[in-house]
């Protein structure tokens, strides 16, 4: 015994070193998991539909307990009662959904409540497609790792007796109802419902599927569920099982209600390992077990963990960086990861999906994928997939017009295949048209162009993605009365983010040479000015009449409170979210105006680095000329503080991967702070060399490098582009991907 | 509109006229309806898996409310709240379980919520297999029917909206958890759970399976479901929907959880007529869809109606009857009715059915039965079917082996393959037994004898059909210390069912040639003895060392009120429950005492017409020689005051057709008393001539007459055997079926 984990140990030791420049050991999915991060240190392939993830957010004396705030996680670095691995979940999201089908290993006597068999776990380690960790109240040492629709884990149970449970009543969502069959003693199918994120379309519920393999025949079967709690007379004949959870032994048949489980019992002569693996479907059951198959079927669990992880190095490697500390590299490499997580895979091995809304089986021939939180995504995250990695870009463009085929109208908060309508705007447009005024063009452009103003002008009430694109197309803004009277949330900040997407519509119009369009769509979206109250310097609420919505206070609605005009901010962290026409919003300021209002956001901490609609204002400092470099101060500062190599290292939410494409950006010295505009502003990189490799098909080159050389400051003395001096601090995305090398020279 | 409505209630009345003289037409579901008989007037084919019944059970200002009392009906002849038709359901038993898969047609905006949805209904009119009435609420008439496996009903809809609601939540059974999809705009699947009968054996809950199919496509589909309570700060968020129903449209996807149901709806531009077919069944959807196709698809429900009252025809027609009045007829065809609703078929037209306890998928080659209530269904109900229908006495006992190889028992009470242990003693052994004895012997008799045996010595503590039965053994009787200890219920009741199982294995182990077992068993079954008290002349608890157990009240134990010693009964109830050796018990009476008894038992009410410990006492003066008129008068009296045409026309709870079989019997003058050994009591016959049709195959001869002649009194003068005088008012089985004609000569 003592022999087979000293071999273990020395195995893992190998691994390690041997894959020591491998980009994947730069990642430290520890990273963003307290702090409200919402990120999670599981095993997850690139893109991955399953991710195995220890749950310790349940449980009464929790310090974060998932229904004691408003918690969107399954794991929380500093809490300490862990109650089992989750199979499928959410990374950097704002709202509890997912965090089901879990297992959880125990030894002893069967205990089906979570509260008490729950364990502190110790010894955890995290990379990028593997977590190990101890148990401690059973001694059981676990592994995981997973594929994209697969997850396996490895018990090792201490000879007794050991049970594998998989509980189906607790997960993260607020939905409830399963189904549970033991096929028999080495596998257990089922579905478990989940849905209803953000409650903001709480009729979007629908199941996933799970087949169960284990390797070791159970001696035991049974399963568990709760029974409804009888009043009346026959409560008596019902005694002490009544409203109790029963555990039914050798039940080979459907078990289906809120709350239930299954249990594999086991008693080990001598120490014993176990490996248990997780197929998950949307589709059925039958693909869930067609992906487990596909997927991790006779293949051992190091052999997977080898491949997944081969797989982090594959996409990871497409940027190389060198230079800078380890725990730049640290940074830069979990974050780019954190980018990898979601969008992820929908369709199953044999392509098929559930379409939206309806969830009738569809097949693609591409990917399709999921989790689009396009408010946020929209900044920063597909122009990073654009460059980097245009087919994912492409097959996510795809899958939003697929989307479009399916329910007549582009995603604006997509979760396996239902619309969740969580915050404002009509950000897919801005998505759609910023990939293809890149020249990221390989799709259906009339149809992307139907879509994109489908929502624009829609008007007989009936548009979910756009409320009060009436009145919008009326006033030129959202009145304050409409949300007053409850059309919509925020004013101000739908109407901003209307204005960003008409931007977009006009320059894709423009492409497309649609020329009415483009001057029409440019004037919808130059209507922000009529939201400037020249008095204040803010984009304020105002009233059908013109008149500016009062009392007005601009520190209204930090912290998430609520107030007038804003979501998820107030004026000032709303002040410049008008991206696309920087010189435009200038001149309404005056400069100095412009440059001292961002001065003081930035000074009395108005600026938010947690959430997106200030998120590109270190980089406005870029249109004041001569000013360049406190925008270069200031990347650097929020950088170091905010993002670091540990668990609170990152500023707030991940908001599915855009904080961390903010930082991905930012340590390469380019940032796309004008969606829907092809460009990047310029800033210090935080490498001497970083390498992005190009996708030949899309971009017909290799690569292109940025250098960063000269003094030893934090302050750009100039910038060649392939050794010809680049005027101004951006630069297009054409320029970019056409260059062999960016140097920036520091004084 | 009108002249539609004409033609049908034409057409109604036609079919009424022309099948006149059918056998089925005397039968009146609406006897035992109220008077807690827990019969009902839903559509259902002889021995039908599926039943479809009015649910009006189900309300809180209904007076018999499912849970306002232990009511184990759906349909209560008195309540005037109907909230749709279920479609699996129990007849005739003492626990509340199924009453599951409702359907509620409704016009207008969609309510879910029975406790607003339900309506008085009127017109009812039940016959065999047809159900019809009007849903006042909504002005819609319903017609139903059914096959063994599937129910159809025609709702004949007023013009605009309609609806279809699929009940998954509301039921008669207490368990919860359904799964719903809507497979298309025709088409419905799921499956709900149901289980726990009696509360004995709690843990045994399974799925019934369904597909529900309707002839016009639905205009919208929906599903409901019930949201959980969510409690703390995400309750804000939710408001209004947090603990409520959702209704979710277009979701044609699987909906799983503790309460919901589907949605079909329509809006009419005239009157519309709407065919609902779904099948049933306990293995599978896919077997409730094949159960549908090939029971009911492209075929009219006129057709399925006619078809299923010819079947009932058919069965009822094994016995006729001339004579006697046209209610007697009604009282004896729709007695002979009740007997053939359970045990029902639980295999699927490809023969497949759930195995008891693991419900693996297994086949069988004849009927599998299930809804076996042995300890009410031995002492009469199996002697009926093999007299009469020997072929599925026949796949009774042949499923009752499949269920000892299956769970290594006989079966007690069994529900679907679950065994619930209602109720006390070793009933299978007797029927089997008796089966045997009246010469039906074809099945497997060595598997049978080891069966039979096995619970009667099996001691090691796990004998779960005969408990104490190590007790049992060693003192002669259950001491009463065991139930003190409670180990068992009742001590003497349990005893006494020891006794009458014991006695049948003697006779059977007799007939194989084993007369070590014979004596040895026919030893125990004289144990009864022991149990008589010569002081009281009572079947009294007694102790472990001899001693009578005391207090005693022989009154103890009216009205299912608990007492020491009895199990629904009291002492009187259980004084002559020795009727395989009542010359033995007049013994220990002396025979003045035993007459004076039973006449006390009589004449102070202590005889109880609606349970069965007592259901042979009436035909206990024919063991008084000279007395078996008392016999005559007895039986006509009870026939007469509690068996009538009326809805409270069965004495008390029909246990699943024991009472029923009790009147029949009675009033074919013939009454197996004894189970076990294989004779008939003989009495007056209701009728002039009965003619009961005998299967050649087991019998060898085509049917046997009872004729009675002579005067018109209630008392028999002499009885002659073709022709022979006959000594005594017994007969054996054997003689009975070599008969071709019984003649009962009346003074």
């Amino acid at each position: 015994m003592k022999k087979l984990i000293l071999q273990f140990f020395i195995l893992s030791l190998i691994t390690t070193v041997a894959n020591a420049q491998n980009f994947a050991d730069y990642v430290n999915p520890f990273i963003g998991t307290t702090n409200y991060g919402a990120t999670n240190p599981g095993a997850i392939a690139p893109r991955g539909m399953v991710s195995v993830v220890p749950f310790n957010t349940y449980g009464g004396e929790t310090t974060f307990e998932k229904d004691s705030g408003w918690l969107s996680q399954v794991y929380e670095k500093t809490n300490s009662h862990f109650t089992g691995f989750s199979h499928v979940n959410l990374s950097g999201v704002g709202c509890p959904d997912l965090g089901a089908v879990i297992v959880m290993p125990t030894t002893g006597e069967i205990d089906i409540n979570p509260l008490t068999y729950g364990s502190t776990i110790s010894n955890q380690e995290a990379r990028a497609g593997y977590f190990s960790t101890h148990i401690d109240k059973y001694d059981i040492n676990t592994e995981l790792t997973a594929t994209q629709r697969a997850g396996i884990s490895k018990y090792r149970f201490p000879a007794g007796k050991a049970n594998l449970l998989l509980n189906l009543g607790q997960a993260l969502s607020n939905e409830s109802g399963a189904m549970v069959k033991v096929v028999n003693e080495q596998e257990i199918e089922g579905m478990r419902m989940v849905g209803s994120f953000c409650y903001n379309n709480p009729k979007t519920i629908y199941p996933v599927y799970f087949v169960m393999k284990v390797n070791k025949k159970a001696d035991k079967t049974a399963v568990w569920q709760q029974h409804n709690k009888i009043e009346g007379p026959e409560a008596q004949w019902m005694e002490a099982y009544n409203g109790q959870q029963r555990i039914i032994e050798d039940a080979y048949y459907p078990i289906i209600g809120d709350s239930l489980g299954a249990i594999f019992s086991y008693d080990f002569a001598e120490p014993t390992e176990v490996e248990v693996k997780i197929g998950i479907s949307y589709v059925s059951i039958e693909n869930a077990r067609k992906n487990l198959e596909t997927e991790v079927s006779n293949v051992s669990f190091d052999e997977i963990a080898n491949r997944t992880k081969d797989n982090w190095n594959s996409v990871l490697s497409k940027i190389k960086v060198e230079g800078g500390s380890e725990d730049d590299k640290t940074v830069f490499y979990t974050a780019l990861y954190h980018t990898m997580i979601h969008p992820n895979v929908l369709s199953d091995v044999n392509g098929e999906y559930p379409a939206s809304k309806t969830r009738k089986t569809k097949t693609t021939e591409g990917e399709r994928y999921t989790v689009f939180s396009l408010w946020d995504t929209y900044r920063d995250l597909h122009q990073l997939m654009t460059l980097v990695y245009p087919e994912q870009q492409l097959n996510m463009v795809n899958t939003m017009l697929d989307i479009y085929d399916e329910t007549g109208w582009l995603p604006k908060w997509e979760l396996n295949s239902t619309e969740t309508y969580t915050m404002v705007g009509d950000p897919a447009a801005i998505v759609i048209a910023d990939t293809y005024m890149r020249g990221l063009d390989q799709f259906d452009h009339e149809k992307a162009f139907e879509a994109v103003t489908k929502s624009a002008y829609e008007v007989d009430g009936g548009n979910p993605v756009r409320p009060c694109i009436d009145s919008y197309i009326k006033y030129g803004y959202i009145p304050v009365d409409d949300e007053i009277d409850k059309k919509l949330w925020a004013s101000v900040s739908t109407s901003l983010e209307y204005y960003v997407a008409d931007w977009s519509v006009a320059q894709f119009a423009q492409s497309l040479g649609k020329q009415d369009k483009y001057k029409e769509f440019k004037e919808r979206a130059y209507g922000y000015k009529k939201l400037f109250d020249k008095e204040t310097d803010f984009l304020r609420p105002r009233h059908k009449d013109g008149k500016w919505y009062s009392p007005f206070d601009p520190n209204d609605g930090a912290n998430f409170t609520h107030n007038i005009g804003y979501v998820e901010g107030n004026a000032y962290q709303y002040n410049m979210m008008v991206q696309f026409d920087m010189p435009g919003l200038i001149k309404q300021f005056g400069t100095k105006a412009f440059e001292s209002r961002l001065d003081e956001i930035f000074s009395t901490g108005q600026f938010d680095m947690a959430n997106e609609p200030d998120i590109a204002y270190p980089y406005a400092y870029n249109y004041i000329k001569g000013k360049e470099y406190k925008t270069q101060e200031k990347v650097l500062e929020l950088r170091e503080k905010y993002f670091t190599n540990k668990a609170d290292g990152i500023a707030g939410n991940d908001d599915t991967g855009t904080m961390s494409a903010w930082v991905v950006f930012s340590m390469m010295g380019i940032y796309p702070d004008a969606p829907g505009t092809p460009q990047y502003a310029l800033t210090t990189p935080a490498f001497d060399k970083i390498t992005i490799e190009l996708d030949q098909k899309y971009w017909g080159k290799d690569q292109v490098v940025i250098k960063k050389q000269g003094g030893k400051s934090n302050h750009i003395q100039s910038i060649k582009v392939d050794g010809k001096s680049h005027k101004g601090y951006f630069i297009n995305h054409k320029d970019l991907v056409g260059a062999n090398e960016i140097t920036i020279n520091m004084k």
